[in-house]
């Protein structure tokens, strides 16, 4: 019924600052990898909202002429994960609607469990859904809410909602930032100049030298508008749940996520794996990019040299066209090469923080005892 | 008169292999490092010559669609280098002409210095150019010359050519390589099955599991067709002079280039700048990625740890839009980021292998000085 | 609040053909004249609807490939008229929506005058609009009705809405065909088969072979499904009111509209005026292309030669680049030239039935004045 | 070898006005009818020649970005005819290269009869083809010419050519103007301001209200620059020899054509048509549009009233896409509909100039047929 979960996109927000489109391009210039399907942002000026979005990466899609149409002083953005299924233009988000209320747009990272039953409930009552995205359900709650305010109807509208959400909402003169009660997924609060910044993480301060305040906490919600911000707690209290990928995978090493900084932690996993499970070797060998702070802590930790035996090529597109002769283990081939010089007639410990099924280490294993086993580069003649 | 250099072309060819254009995509696609501003391919089935050339990447310019449009046994590619000034379409290599022999498609690595002069002779015979490219001389030299066989012509043709070249050629039924005497910039010899490439690195054999045979040697030309690889050296001999810059900055570090190992070299290289001038820190630190191989080389020799102080995004694209309110030394920041908690209170020796003026360095060196001198992550309320 | 009438669409549905969309996509083909800023087709499979709409002309945007990707048995389709104002995408009908019932495409011409009053009404009750076309009311009228089937539901919806409607509404299973109780639009009921066809003109059934039964009348509204078609008259009667500019200007002259001939009415116009205004004159030409049937017309009944005095250009584009340097009454030159052989020296009748403030009127005058003026073609020397 | 026959295109050139390029966009818009396929303009500023050039009608291609990147005083335009065959961009007109003489484009109207004769003779001598169309020996003949002006060259290039032209060629600081000695294709002469202008036709002149001047005529070359027109006879007189396709088919009504007015030469066709097979009949009507001026002459002569008995569509795409349960004469249909009312119980007259092989004349008959026998609008129940 809906689309796969995304849990991996990236949200990022502005209130205050004359160049809030522009701000919120360059934190999801700096959020991109956390989806690369395609990319949005929704302005106001005060009066009305205004919207680009497209399929895409935010270098792609973003021009001069588009950040233009994006007058205003807050602003909110959203990269989305490329999933199978449903990946079509109705989908991308930030969501902009009209409403009873004025215009109200929505980016969500997360995954709402039970999405599925309240959209059937929503529809017997006449709402129209425009999207296949579980995050539709929340602007049709707060459409089909009695209560006065948006802000009451916010909160009427997830007290229904079961699952993870780190939530920006824009109307036309305010910026909400929520946190599901458990803080599933991360959310961060910045400051650059007077304007506030909410972003997914930290990286994204940091590329707009905006100075980090705090996280937001575990079903806090904050309202940031011409007073300033305004933090309240309007969920019943959960246990905290922080998804462990954030930390292992999905964040960029030089962000601070839930506290800590993601590269020390990375790198203490490695230094963690070499007490847990020491081999003897000659060196340490990362599947780069993300494997590279793991291995370089079991390797400081293990006393055995580091290289990097393995390139990356970094002008990988989304397909590539296989010949129809095959070629051995291809598809690891095509992002990545070793270095034969450094891993030949080595003992070899090669670390990666990405194993899904184990079908790609297969072949990056088979890779490397090749190079290990080569002669210099062998001759034919 | 002409372009500016483009000594940073990749070229890739392959004769003798039913499924040619799609193995020249892969090569280009491994090559792509050497030139991002376009990429061609031009095929022959035996008859006719067929080509497919755009402005953009590999990956983005090459479907399914487009390498089905190259049929035949063998095939040219050329990734070509950005340049400002005249980066038009009609400068996309291959150059594909139909003259008095039939059809003739060129791939051309390197840079003529003498085509400015040998342009204005050409055109007082009648010569009409269709490019701004100084390869372009080579083709209206082979169609002016008065000898009988293609090879005979190209002889004669490149005995006016002064520079530097590694050139592919392809005509209906012959693929040839030729390297100018002093073998300025690489070009290997590689075999897949029957199939013999020919390729500016090593790392594209890598990709399509070809074997590496040897370098061209400077001044030979082979000429591959039904019958094999026929080699010959047609041109006065000249002292050899390679590139140093395929080792230092140019060259992927898996590949081998003029014999080597470029990795290898890097390493080498840091560990000889470590030998040169030590100094006392905490932490040696590479600029990413091309810097790796140095620092590490660096930190090895010195015996000082090895650590990513810096995150590079490898998502930036080609252009950028800054905001109208500055952000202090922004050109960098988009593309890297420090790790505030890898540097904060440590002296660091940061190693940079690709320093042009120096204006970027100064930005990084600040970044990085702004980090150590970081407390834990900056709190404001 | 809601896009400029839109009274000139042309609308099209076909129920129980294999090639449903190929003859929507040709009945949309004929009904051109109608509206040139989008148009777009849906056809239903049985089990799920397929939408396919674009900005710009049927013949643009219909590519085989298109038609492919809008499988099943019966369809409805919509010619936009070009407005000023909203011309956006997601004003392009018809308007395809999921909702409790299933999907329902919608296709509408005419003017829904209490639009306004509606949509706020809705939107109180959580209803979130999607477009900014009036025609957008009545589905959500129809998704908030109480009632149980989409046939009650619909008539429940109509109920409420005043003004113009000519509507196709397409389900899962069934092509819906509506005329308000005045007829103000025109609808007629064709049959090609066994299938049964829905369409604004005649001239829509002549293109696909299909027999002429009727048109729907006023305030009826036709079912039609698996069992047939199934007429019935829900609403209150009211005064019949066909809108005249139909004879006079939009439909095309071949079709039969409100039960007559659009040729012969307008040849019958021109004998009226004749009747009415007679003057001396050497000859009679009309404005082309609609002028011509009312110039015949009034020649025959003066008993005046007719000619064929004005060319029109029907390569004419939407955008136009006027030179800064003007050019005497220059918009109407791009289309209209005179034939100064057929006019000098004459007095000269000019029949012109598409006169809106006669701005144009007083350009062409003008025109044919100087041609009528003229001595052979002017020579200069 | 050559690419077929488009002796249908227009050339427009124009020197010595500020928007000349902007005129010559007007001037190719109003000899669209003479090709469809393509169409390009090159304009020169006295120091470059600046070139625009794309697949399409005019008004699509030429947007207000493009003219203004086509600066300067004179311009040379050219409408290409749809053939099957090489309809690709390397072939769009003008022709603009640059050669010892500095820039040179050229826009051809004709076809050159001993192209391929010429091609291998150039190909010998080292010249390297762009292009398939015959128009490019013409260049390459100036290319090799070993006379010192362009002018002599020309003059030197055009005596070894057979076949039909009517040439504009544009060099940095001259427009060029040649008709081939037998007058084959229609060339003009105007004058707008103090500007010249070359056109195919005169209703160019007249949307730009230029003054027609006079023909150009057969085996004159015109060169205009600022010295104002000079005119010579450089070839070998030959008989007249004007293709009869321009007054039948080609040219608009509204043009004078060798000397005389299209639409009047049309409609005495009509009226010679009359006195030569005269028949009893109820009504002439025409094929529209190119039909209406030889009906309405023969409707004179033969003293039987004209009727407009088709309807033709005028947005009609290049691309159609049948259903494939095939439908009655049906590629007729969509550009031609029968008037039932004007037809019904009549015998009738119908004048066609536009009969090629006579297969859609054969369906237009049964058309007529169908209506003239049909009662009123046929009634199915």
């Amino acid at each position: 019924m809906f689309d796969k979960f995304h849990e991996e996109c990236g949200v990022f927000g502005v209130y205050g600052h004359p160049d809030a489109a522009n701000l919120t391009y360059l934190g999801l210039y700096s959020l991109q990898h956390r989806g690369q399907e395609s990319a949005g942002i929704v302005s106001t000026d005060g009066k009305k909202l205004h919207c680009q979005k497209e399929m895409g990466l935010v270098a792609d899609i973003f021009t001069e002429d588009r950040i233009n149409k994006l007058p205003g002083h807050a602003a909110i953005g959203h990269n989305r994960y490329s999933t199978t299924g449903d990946s079509i233009s109705i989908n991308i988000q930030p969501l902009l609607v009209n409403f009873a209320l004025g215009g109200l747009a929505l980016a969500h990272n997360g995954n709402i469990v039970n999405a599925g039953l309240l959209k059937a409930e929503l529809e017997a009552y006449g709402s129209i859904f425009q999207s296949t995205m579980d995050s539709e359900v929340v602007i049709h709650l707060i459409a089909q809410s009695r209560l006065a305010t948006l802000h009451e109807r916010i909160v009427d509208a997830l007290q229904h909602v079961q699952g993870s959400y780190s939530l920006l909402l824009l109307s036309e003169d305010q910026l909400i930032g929520i946190r599901d009660p458990h803080g599933f997924r991360p959310l961060v609060l910045g400051k650059v100049g007077e304007a506030y910044v909410l972003a997914s993480e930290t990286c994204a301060l940091d590329l707009i030298d905006a100075d980090y305040i705090r996280e937001i906490e575990p079903g806090e919600m904050v309202v940031i508008n011409g007073k300033g911000v305004a933090s309240s707690f309007p969920f019943k209290k959960a246990e905290p749940s922080h998804c462990v990928f954030e930390f292992i995978y999905f964040a960029r090493p030089d962000s601070v996520v839930f506290g800590q900084n993601v590269y020390s932690i990375r790198k203490e996993f490695g230094r963690q794996l070499a007490r847990e499970s020491k081999v003897a070797a000659d060196v340490v060998i990362p599947v780069p990019d993300s494997g590279v702070p793991a291995a370089l802590g079991y390797a400081e930790e293990a006393g055995i040299p580091f290289d990097l035996g393995i390139i990356r090529n970094h002008y990988v597109g989304r397909t590539f066209i296989e010949p129809r002769q095959n070629i051995r283990h291809f598809g690891v081939k095509v992002k990545l090469n070793p270095v034969k010089d450094a891993l030949k007639g080595k003992r070899v410990i090669v670390v990666d923080d990405s194993i899904v099924r184990g079908t790609t280490s297969k072949k990056i294993i088979k890779m490397i005892r090749n190079a290990a086993a080569s002669e210099v580069q062998k001759r034919v003649s």
